[in-house]
């Protein structure tokens, strides 16, 4: 593991390999009888490793990153040995008390007041449906019981993740009862076309009952203006959910932190310290000022799981989907204490200096353009010409095996996208992906 | 790590702390700056092992057991080092393609023939949800976009896991379309009652859509009747799934495959490796025949995470709410690898004989009963008498900190319950656990 993290970037960050290549090289029954451990860690080295997509590796500027640091990995193998299930704090109060003492470290770090309750689940995705869960349980209590609801509707903007509409169709809301809010031109909601939706709605009989804004968009990361959105949704009475998977990192370092401007509004806020806090994977972080409600949307406690009832003792199970809950905190703890509030600023703080640099040298080169503004560590832009061109360009960066760049689409355009948030990643690197890029466009 | 593992029954099974002692101990903010690991480590040691419920302790035997055999935590720590994020097929392919392998393996040790598609996920409540939303997409895919669902009704026992409750709660079907149907003396799901149930619901209009069956309910492992609940669910075209969370493993021993019979012809079927097949949590597997109604359900590709269509090149996160996906299948496939399928049916067949011999030994004690049959390797048994002695007798037993016994009520009785399923478990713990109840008792 040691050498393996030392060396992330002597791998190519794409493996050579075809679709089934390594099921085809792999038996399709387990053994009989057990094998020795060396004979199962060469495998593992003859054929995983090298069909692994790196996402440690230096050049890894896709998506968004996750990295692996070592105080991480510490943190994650002793969850392992230790296994406990929190399910109740019974089950494991080392677990359930270390959750809500990081998670209000997290909390405060950002540079928020208070300690609303935090839950921590595996992704964004499952964390924003337990949000709109709430929001529902708050508008329509009904709903537990009978189902349906009919007529309710969540607005988000176009620019938001996919996991908001997927949240709604698992819920039974229906995607046609989101409302994708039209977008300024720098990507962030516009809260006029807002207002004017939700009015509409109403007008017409419907239920408006959750608003859904992201700080730091996947595309873009374009910012909402959540103050003015956090006055609709309080004019309405409507839940104001708050991703920021991504961006809320960067407001450990205090000259970001304007940009969690009105999100102490929100009823849910989540950020992903497996995204941009050198965290592996899977945390996400729920916070709520309304734990009573999310609750009241998932406790349904059988007998053989009741405990004597303490006002301290958590049992997260009543909070959500899953029932077994892994020791995920320790190894955001250990981050969070081996770098230091500080450390891991400067860090983010190196990150987004790295892009803006970057969007400069973009914006000096005549042959390029840069589609979207450049709020944080993630540049989005384009060869001025045709997608096709773009399409290949990126092809042939990524062949390299270098870097590993994403696309997205903005204004009906096929964009590059180059985000920077590993932990192992520096000027250099970002500097080599840009040469990668120059080259390949002569 | 070793030392703990080697050593794991030192320690009290339950923890003496209070709720909220480990809260108290820690400060509300992250530190300023970096700290040495040595003193992250010795807090480790110092605070939160003390506060840990210890689930690989030999005497825990409540609820069902987790444990982290050596090469389940191997797996789970070099997952943490490579860190990938398995949501399409290019951003890992190892980790895609080693979980198809892992969870065919599975499948087939089970002793089912063909190979379904399988998903992991982090817990069972999770798979569930998955699979009646599956289920619901078959019924009625107008959900999908309009919402609602007026009407859908879902069966199940009045003995199944919570989970399916709050399954068809979180999707919006509603707790009173959740027909929880009545068992018989051995606390099987009544196919009678079952079969006049829909026919009661059809004829007022509703629309059941879904059969949730158990292998190995949670109380008392009993054993749903699959076979006559198939002919059921084809007769009236619903989605019949199967929680065999626990009772899956024991199908690694041949001579226990028949507690599945039937199960080949559900629409989807999960187990958990994570309980009683050694893996660390969180691991729990789903197979559906129908995996084109599971991606129907939940399928949302955004622009940026369009990847050019090879069909062996499986997108995971378009076939459920997470978007992120952790190398779990890792673990589970050294697990299979290390003890081979033979090694582990030894232990289970170990595990199952314990706990048969317990059975025998309360029959023949005067003053306990047995309160339901004990088809695997969970006993539920009480002390002859009121319910206020069984409870205190359970909580000294508890208080020894040598074992930990959970308890559920059946035909509105407290009783005991003592599952077996640690890897670290022997005759001689279960025997002591026996003996600690026969003390207490008198």
């Amino acid at each position: 593991m040691a050498d393996y993290l030392a060396n992330s970037g002597r791998y190519p960050v794409l493996p050579h390999t075809k679709p089934g290549e390594l099921i085809d090289a792999l038996p399709h029954c387990a053994p009989e009888h057990g094998e020795p451990m060396s004979a199962i860690l060469e495998d593992f080295q003859r054929l995983i490793v090298p069909a692994a997509t790196h996402w440690n590796h230096p050049g890894f500027m896709a998506y968004f990153a996750t990295s692996a640091s070592g105080p991480g990995i510490l943190g994650e193998m002793l969850s392992a040995a230790l296994n406990m299930n929190g399910m109740l704090w019974k089950t494991s109060p080392a677990l359930v008390e270390l959750e809500q003492v990081t998670l209000e470290w997290l909390w405060r770090s950002m540079g928020f007041a208070g300690n609303p309750f935090g839950i921590i689940f595996d992704t964004a995705s499952t964390a924003s449906m337990h949000a709109i869960a709430a929001a529902r349980e708050m508008a329509a209590p009904e709903i537990r019981a009978e189902g349906n609801g009919a007529g309710l509707v969540l607005y988000t903007s176009e620019q938001s993740h996919s996991s908001i509409e997927k949240g709604a169709i698992t819920l039974g809301i229906g995607q046609k009862n989101v409302r994708k809010i039209p977008v300024d031109a720098e990507f962030r909601m516009r809260p006029d076309a807002l207002a004017k939706a939700i009015e509409r709605d109403r007008a017409a009989g419907l239920r408006p009952f959750c608003i859904v804004v992201t700080v730091g968009t996947t595309s873009t990361t374009s910012i909402d203006p959540v103050e003015a959105i956090a006055d609709i949704a309080g004019q309405h009475g409507l839940w104001l959910h708050v991703d920021a998977a991504y961006a809320g990192a960067a407001a450990l370092a205090p000259e970001f932190q304007h940009i969690l401007k009105g999100c102490e509004r929100a009823d849910s806020f989540l950020t992903n310290p497996h995204k941009w806090l050198f965290t592996p994977v899977d945390l996400s972080a729920l916070y709520t000022r309304r734990p009573d409600i999310l609750r009241r949307a998932f406790s349904l406690v059988p007998e053989y799981l009741r405990t004597a009832d303490d006002p301290r003792a958590v049992n997260y199970m009543d909070y959500g989907v899953p029932l077994g809950r892994r020791f995920r905190a320790l190894k955001l703890w250990f981050v969070l204490r081996y770098y230091g509030r500080a450390g891991i600023a400067e860090i983010i703080r190196a990150h987004i200096g790295w892009a803006q640099e970057l969007a400069r040298q973009i914006d000096a080169d005549q042959r390029f353009e840069r589609t979207a503004p450049t709020p944080l560590s993630t540049v989005c832009f384009r060869l001025k010409g045709a997608d096709e061109a773009n399409r290949s360009l990126l092809e042939r960066v990524n062949a390299s095996g270098e870097v590993f760049l994403s696309h997205t689409m903005l204004h009906d355009q096929y964009c590059l996208r180059l985000a920077i948030g590993n932990i192992g990643t520096t000027r250099e690197h970002v500097q080599r992906a840009w040469e990668l890029v120059q080259t390949a466009a002569r």
